[in-house]
């Protein structure tokens, strides 16, 4: 069964970023111990101006897995007052289109 | 020296999907035989009330090679005016925080 991708784009004001890391991490930390959780990539944007400055891509086993993940404690993390600061735009995805793999050493 | 990671996040309405495909894959071909091209993925939501229903994940050797890909063909494509429909938020990224590696048989 082929995994399923979790992708949250995040507006991070410049000067922002350490408190934002501060809070994302607590979740990441959660979510990292979660049964179907397989890896994740957090990248920052080279320029500051643009809009999704952080986009976390993540792999999960399944949809079921990861809609268990979002517990009580989940919950709990996410609705801190700190995150209005940090619009996110998350969602799941599945990969409907592949070429090279993501790890430095793809075929060129 | 590490890849540099090209995210690009598309809006694209319910039932536009093909001729949005259609476009974007005119420009994923082109930027495929570039110098410094690696890898890509194209994602679509699971979720049709997402905002950003397509994202596009790319690997290149660095942000020159990147750039010097945008070149007068490349402009062509992009200005073609059904790319108004599909508004994108593009940006390159430096990958900050990594664990595992999305291949789907990373440690777990």
């Amino acid at each position: 069964m082929p995994e399923i991708i979790f992708i949250n784009s995040f507006e991070v004001p410049v000067g922002r970023d350490e408190d934002f890391l501060l809070m994302w991490k607590q979740i990441d930390d959660y979510m990292r111990g979660k049964p179907g959780y397989r890896w994740r990539r957090l990248h920052r944007s080279l320029d500051p101006e643009a809009r999704l400055r952080y986009v976390n891509v993540a792999g999960w086993e399944s949809a079921e897995h990861f809609d268990a993940a979002h517990d009580e404690t989940f919950r709990h993390l996410q609705s801190q007052p700190g995150w209005v600061e940090f619009p996110a735009h998350p969602s799941l995805y599945t990969v409907v289109q592949e070429d090279g793999s993501p790890t430095g050493s793809a075929v060129s």
